[in-house]
């Protein structure tokens, strides 16, 4: 690989999350990029390079070309636009495109926003959306949706490895946690392990309260080169690592169903550009779509053996204040999943975590990390990130 | 900017552009994808990452994280896989990415495919599909379609330059002269301005045969570091400019409905990116959607002066053996727009043109040119070739 340049965020952004009845797509991109804007002291006629994310706007809200529009709507003016969707990991590799894009020499100062607005639509159009995340063929088109296709994933560590329903649950109670601490999380109810057990069931053994909700929300960061990016903000936080890896996408083609082998391959690979191991990482934000997705991630990303995810969640060793801080904002759980916002929104956490700007939630963290998971893990997507 | 490595296309392959009823998605893209592994002398194993482009695929076939899909289905096992989507300039932007990739260093052998099934859904639906690619609240909900974005701009260059309803269907007649004799092509038929006029009036001036079809199609370009290219083709294509722009979504924003601005930016850009001039350009696929299309295309990338496409289509210079050959391919009209593949399919044509491989059609030119275009303006893409 010739030589690429250091890339570091200068200024993050994002609208609350929720159900934002009285928000369109264009209000929410747009309120995410002006707070990024402003937390890197510019304007918008400094922006070079524009990354949209979105999952299914097609479906949910009747617009493709998106990243042209929210060029558009923050007077952007005729600057290369460009959307990239890999379902829910669309925000996490936007961001590897933007990284590229600043890293590459081939522009400076590059944004790139993450926006889903899904509750235009029912819940089941929306669940029928997210379903071309996986494979639509042989998969939805079976009635095979993703909660579900989790659910199987869930049945076999259970049976592999004795996770419990009560430790998926811990999951889901831990995040509501720290959304509880985090202004923009969609939910800020605190629930028990009896809550989450006896909430409806929605694929055996997952409940409600094991699944992430249908959100709106929006969230964007701007990227600069290392070198001059003090000139935008007094605290940039470096991208020390960027990878993705993919896998088959029906699950029925995976050698397991315990671990998401892209997770394992794109870790290795960001720990390696990044020189670090999973003992180094102290803050992170996985892709806890489901509760079972958490304990997957936690083991896959080298924070806790195989099969050991479970028990690491009772002892609480990912909460804050634990062996390593797992989803400080709430996760997709507690703070809202609007899919193609989801992989920006972690880096927006992380950049407050190491900036010491994470109100009510801070964990002194100098390296934290993102996990960002399209459909059933055939896109991962793994970014490292360290104070400067 | 930092030094980029030159980049060469190795490799390319299409499929048969139609009515497909008997093919689905991934038998098209992988129909396109061994072609281009033939082509580059390669092996699935070679491809260190995929760029993947389609425009709706959620609504024509259910299914978003196409990607990964196509990684799978051609056995590039765990390599990042990105899906890029930019409407109808959604191939050129794939491209773009895949380009920069080569060029930052990134990856040595990226593969970038474009497809789009279109036929499995009705054509109104299609057409709400590709409503997508305009401001859809401001623009399709009012019912305003394509054809009627692109009447609008018709009737004004009409009554600007003088162009003609006559001039406008000789682009239809020349680009299925030119399909004529390309076998991917979709229309094998030959047509007259009288059959133009005479057809069924879509959207007032333009009528059926000044409207591109709704196709089914995949196609495939392999890219390579230039300084290697010839290890796996003895006539690499050598890309020497890559150029994007965007501009207001909305027609009712824009400045002028006679050029597209993105157009003129893109393709100065990729001037100054060659060093090179408007007249160097021998062979050219333009975005011709719909006839209308072309005639400001042609203006706008500085073959002719503006006002003068009309003029110059009437007097044979955008034929093969013109002052510069305009969609040999046959085009959009004449080869079928399946939306997502089309800007791949472009350079797939330019490959062959500089390697004097289209057969029956051949130009020996030495330098062509791609112009994609997403919705109706939004996003242009322009790129340059040079035969090595």
């Amino acid at each position: 690989m010739s030589k690429m340049r250091r890339v570091a965020i200068v200024g993050v952004g994002m609208s609350k999350f929720g159900e934002l009845w009285d928000k369109s797509f264009r209000d929410i991109i747009a309120e995410a990029g002006l707070m990024a804007l402003e937390d890197a002291n510019m304007e918008s006629k400094d922006i070079q390079a524009l990354y949209g994310a979105t999952m299914a706007s097609g479906k949910l809200i009747g617009q493709e070309h998106i990243a042209p529009l929210i060029a558009d709507q923050m007077g952007f003016k005729n600057i290369p636009a460009t959307r990239v969707e890999n379902a829910c990991a669309s925000g996490g590799t936007a961001l590897r495109e933007a990284y590229f894009a600043v890293a590459s020499g081939a522009f400076d100062i590059v944004a790139v926003g993450g926006v889903e607005k899904m509750t235009d639509v029912s819940t089941s159009s929306a669940t029928t959306a997210l379903g071309g995340a996986g494979d639509q063929e042989w998969e939805l088109f079976q009635g095979a949706t993703f909660p579900a296709l989790y659910a199987l994933m869930a049945r076999r560590h259970m049976y592999e490895f004795g996770t419990t329903e009560e430790q998926l649950a811990m999951v889901a109670v831990k995040n509501h946690e720290n959304a509880y601490k985090n202004k923009f999380a969609q939910f800020h109810n605190l629930i028990t392990v009896d809550d989450v057990l006896n909430s409806k069931l929605v694929a055996d053994p997952l409940k409600l309260l094991d699944c992430s909700p249908i959100t709106d929300g929006a969230a964007v960061v701007i990227l600069a080169p290392l070198e001059i990016a003090k000139k935008y903000n007094d605290a940039p936080v470096e991208i020390v690592a960027s990878a993705q890896a993919s896998d088959r996408i029906a699950l029925h083609d995976r050698e397991t169903l315990t671990s998401l082998k892209a997770t394992q391959i794109a870790a290795r690979e960001a720990y390696r550009q990044a020189k670090l191991e999973p003992k180094d990482i102290q803050v992170c934000e996985v892709h806890d779509c489901f509760t079972i997705a958490e304990i997957m991630a936690i083991e896959d990303l080298g924070f806790f053996k195989k099969g050991e995810g479970g028990k690491a969640t009772e002892e609480g060793q990912t909460k804050i204040g634990g062996k390593v801080a797992i989803n400080t904002s709430g996760g997709l759980k507690g703070c809202g999943h609007p899919v193609g916002a989801t992989g920006i929104k972690q880096a927006v956490e992380i950049t407050w975590q190491l900036r010491g700007e994470a109100e009510g939630r801070n964990t002194n963290a100098e390296i934290g990390m993102t996990h960002n998971v399209g459909g059933s893990g055939a896109t991962v997507v793994v970014h490292i990130f360290k104070r400067v």
